[in-house]
């Protein structure tokens, strides 16, 4: 018989600090508010390259700057309860009690330790608990404008004082968040500006309005007309602000969470930080389970990023895992526990409407998302419409209290190539275009989420669809996968997919790790999926034209024309795995140096020739680079007669150089 | 001191054999050539699926047929040889005599074992040797209609006895190698067409010609117009025949090769058939260093797929490694030496013409191909016209005479997303164009190599630019890398330009493996570029509509849906890792059977769920059915109106079930 472990022994779980290989984190204040500090993180090159530092967009949070402690049993400094406090329309109280339901009834040596610090919790002090019973059927026309609810809040709403991103940006505000967010992605584009490299690129962004330089005005005018979200939850007060929308860099999130049969709270508090060191810009916590609470918490007070999650996992669990036994109270109880503890978005899947669900009877894949199928078992059960959506209105005032921000729900997006773009699926996404404008209406911020399982040409149908019916909420999608033929890979099949998708206009792209449709991601496929999605993100950035994405493409590869070998390293996205490649076939810190690679051996390498060519070139007169460039033109156009003159022109030429 | 080792110790090489997981291969016969066995895989169900096997395309060769003794000393076996010597027009002849160069001067224990059994070399009878004295200034006139040596071929043409795939094409011949390819390339297209899934897939295809069913007919017809090559040396009897075109399944490559500083013969050839084993359709010797010629011949003897090299590495080996000493009779030589061996396709960087270098010198990473920079220094320090394009003519006529393919280097390509399609390199597609047309003429198959390193918003102009200036000549792409910030994952970041141009158009897509940039790619490099690649290629032939495409990825997800596991790993392209990846979380057999995953446990299964829709929708009666549809049109017009009149007689018509 195995001794069982008392709370205590649990350990405190362990993070990945320090800086990345030649980094340092810098930090720039405000012009409005001079007391923000933006990370960002500078890459310093080789004195040879004789190269300003890269500096490149930093989601890694306190963890990879040296000069703070880190106590993961403490939690990570808490700066924005005084932005919010600040703010005002806030109150403290005593929240909502935990009990061992949040848990999943673990006990003894199955219950992971309460995270040590509590903090009370911030809501809107306008914020109204609704009546313990269910207006369940009653709110169900408050969805509309013409509903008692919604004229209620519509009303009220200029009389409110504003508690969310929107209703601060609606009222013409510039928080703090929204300025840190300005100078975070503006990252490269002064210098840019300012100095000689002022070539803003010209890329193809498919009727986005993406400016040379974002000021925190336009942060805010994006935010006001939904084009972009801010999820920062007023309890969140760890956060590092960010934004995600279309005219801003494209966005990643890794998902993380233990499930019934695998995984503990230590190892996903090391995968969350471990997600961000590599880029992750938010993470989802998509534990099922027991511990689910108090996982979450330990996550939430470790995270610098974003944390979202989709409630209705717990609520499942709470009801024991049956989901005819779901209730609206059960929900709601469940979305104000996590709204209290900071989740910054929600996971909402209240466009599975019962008239949809026939829909997907004829599929190959039926329903594939877990939430998608939670709710559709319950509206079949009950032959009633979805409880999330007749409550929605409710749903919102819960989620403005505390700024948490709606992520609806792809609950019947394609789990197959064949069932792309289906019937079920925009039924769903006109649904979700509906529920978009009543969130708005309640002053709440809103991303969409998307698929899935869709081949490459009808990829851009889907994000056409979600501009027009949604109002141009910013698009969130898994990959999606362009073929279903490759378990094992599926981090390069929807790689691909969400490279033309993040390109065409999707704002944050969910992961998908190699372990996909196969088991849990451990931590080297986190980092492979966080790595991968990045790399996506950033080729659709510079397929769009942000003005400084190409900078550090044209940093690394000077410097791998120059083989600096380390600079390489250090400019890509995994300096240790680029590293570790290169030293399997020439290990020796002499090659570092060297000015050949593995690939071609000393005596045959094309960029030591190269280096001869522009020799070459700088050497010529003003005539004869005149001649040359006719000579050039001639054999451009790829003519006989011309290219026979150039010859004889030509050869005289370079013979009397 | 170590002892020498005596030649006699090389090894064997070794290599992997047997099927694949659930594999079975057959062979299907010709109707106009009764003689001819084509290979196909078919891949067998879990007798619960009750479905039929699932045909895929084979390019394994020999090795996964345990029917097949092999022998890697005595090669594959050669039964191409009747199928040339029956058409005519070719001879035996003693062939090239093998110099200690052709080696690079290796000797004793350095020396590579020769591979054991010697062959006697077909050419076409008509070839004329030409004359010792190279007739380089001469022949470059003869590059064009006007010239005297195309005047001569173009008028001999009608008398010469075809001997290339193109030649026999033109004349109407039907070769056995076209109805090979009618078989493999309709690999369940008879079945779809005849059956109840007679539905042809929607694809974009961007002006291509894909039909529902492939005739032999067709096949002749697309060769004989140049917009499909059969990449088949009349040396290579160990070949079975593939295509590479815009309207048959887009095709990949895997580069191996030794270079100065690392590999060994055996690891060669163990490379090239492991990389046919994971899907590769041609493999391209790059070898440069020592051994350069006995490790060639190891590998096209053994090698059931088109074999591809750059003649200018092994010409450059020849003279030292001195690109200056380069001269036309060396590289003539090696081209001979090559054509006897049996090489399919050769690169030849033709368009690197001297007006041209002087483009790359503002470039950011200059010249990276290395052939392009070879042939750019003996341009510059010669003050030249290239070698290789002033005997064009001639090169034209030896790849007749064996009916090797030219596969036109873009020597110019760009290395990084700054240098893409810049002038210097559409200068170089501009001339690649021009030498399209003189291959045609002499009766030589082409395609068209392409970057290279290029965004995704400029990756269309590059196909658009090669079907308009090449006359639809296949296009051959490397990737191209959509950023370069992601080294160590350029199979990724290649993968998702392979992917879309592949559907925009190209026929072959040349892998990138995670090493790229960085270091020679191992074994396991290897196979994760060809899956990767594979992957690309599949999903660009799901996006153009390619009609039986689909057939896998619905049979998978229909596994995956049904939780057939081992049918799942099964039908993947890497089921051993599919496989590997599930036992990590869930290692016990029994789990092989589990109605659930390790993502979500046993109570929360979505797809679980499903099934009870699938149950639900059959239950309904027509009345029902036609009430649900109706409430379902109103609640995808998203009106409050209809929805509560759905809901209140939508919820009776539940109720009263």
């Amino acid at each position: 018989m195995t001794k069982p472990v008392p709370q205590s022994d649990f350990r405190t779980p362990e993070v990945t600090t320090g800086p990345l290989p030649s980094s340092r984190k810098v930090y720039v204040g405000g012009d409005i508010h001079p007391d923000i500090r933006v990370p960002i993180r500078e890459i310093d090159l080789h004195p040879t390259a004789n190269e300003p530092p890269v500096p490149v967009y930093d989601p890694t949070g306190p963890y990879t700057d040296p000069g703070v402690a880190i106590d993961v049993e403490k939690g990570l400094a808490r700066f924005r309860t005084a932005w919010v406090k600040e703010r005002g329309s806030v109150v403290e109280y005593d929240g909502r009690l935990v009990t061992p339901e949040d848990n999943g009834g673990a006990t003894g040596k199955h219950l992971a330790r309460e995270f040590p610090v509590r903090h009370r919790p911030l809501r809107a002090s306008s914020f109204e608990t609704p009546s313990s019973k269910a207006p369940q059927d009653e709110a169900f026309s408050s969805l509309h404008p013409e509903g008692a609810t919604q004229s209620r809040v519509s009303k009220g709403e200029g009389r409110r004082a504003p508690v969310t991103q929107l209703e601060f940006a609606r009222a013409g505000v510039i928080t703090k968040e929204m300025e840190y967010i300005a100078i975070r992605e503006n990252l490269g584009r002064k210098a840019m500006l300012d100095g000689a490299e002022a070539t803003i690129a010209q890329g193809e962004s498919f009727g986005a309005a993406i400016p040379p330089f974002i000021t925190p005005e336009f942060v805010r005018d994006e935010v006001a007309r939904g084009r972009a979200v801010i999820p920062a939850n007023i309890n969140h007060a760890e956060l590092e602000p960010m934004i995600i929308g279309r005219n801003f860099l494209v966005k990643i999130n890794a998902n993380i969470g233990n499930s019934a049969v695998a995984s503990s709270v230590e190892e996903e508090v090391d995968k969350m930080v471990w997600a961000t060191r590599w880029g992750a810009d938010t993470v989802m916590d998509l534990s099922t389970g027991r511990n689910i609470h108090n996982t979450r918490e330990w996550i939430i007070r470790n995270a610098s990023v974003p944390i979202g999650t989709v409630p209705i996992y717990q609520a499942l669990e709470k009801v024991g895992g049956v989901a005819e036994d779901l209730s609206w109270e059960v929900y709601r109880d469940t979305l104000i526990e996590q709204c209290e503890q900071g989740v910054d978005y929600f996971t909402v899947h209240a466009g599975v409407r019962l008239p949809y669900i026939h829909l997907t009877a004829d599929r190959v894949t039926g329903i594939v998302s877990r939430g998608g199928s939670i709710m559709a078992k319950w509206c079949l059960a009950h032959h009633r419409e979805s409880f999330l959506y007749t409550n929605f209105p409710e749903i919102c005032e819960i989620m403005r209290a505390y700024d948490v921000t709606f992520s609806l729900g792809d609950g019947l997006r394609p789990g197959s190539v064949a069932d792309a773009n289906d019937r079920a699926q925009f039924a769903e996404l006109e649904t979700l275009g509906e529920l978009t404008k009543v969130a708005w209406d309640h002053g709440v911020q809103v991303m969409i989420e998307g698929p899935g399982h869709v081949p490459m040409h009808k990829i851009k149908a889907n994000m056409d669809k979600q501009l027009s019916v949604c109002g141009e909420a910013p698009f969130y999608t898994l990959g999606p996968l362009t073929t279903d033929i490759a378990p094992g890979y599926d981090h390069i099949t929807s790689g691909i997919g969400a490279a033309m998708i993040g390109w065409y206009g999707t704002a944050m792209l969910c992961y998908v790790t190699p372990k996909e449709h196969l088991g849990l991601p451990d931590r080297d496929d986190v980092k492979v999926g966080v790595v991968t999605y990045k790399l996506a993100a950033h080729a659709a950035d510079l397929a769009k034209g942000h003005p400084a994405a190409q900078i550090r493409d044209d940093a690394l590869s000077r410097a791998r024309f120059e083989f600096r070998w380390e600079d390489q390293f250090n400019l890509s996205l995994d300096p240790e795995t680029a590293r570790d490649f290169h030293d399997q076939t020439l290990p020796k810190e002499a090659h570092k140096v060297a000015h050949f690679c593995s690939m071609c051996g000393p005596k045959f390498c094309s960029m030591k020739i190269t280096a001869e060519v522009r020799e070459y070139a700088a050497g010529m007169s003003d005539n004869e680079k005149k001649d040359l460039e006719r000579a050039t033109k001639e054999a451009e156009a790829g003519m006989v007669e011309m290219s026979e003159k150039f010859k004889e022109e030509g050869g005289k030429l370079y013979l009397e150089r």
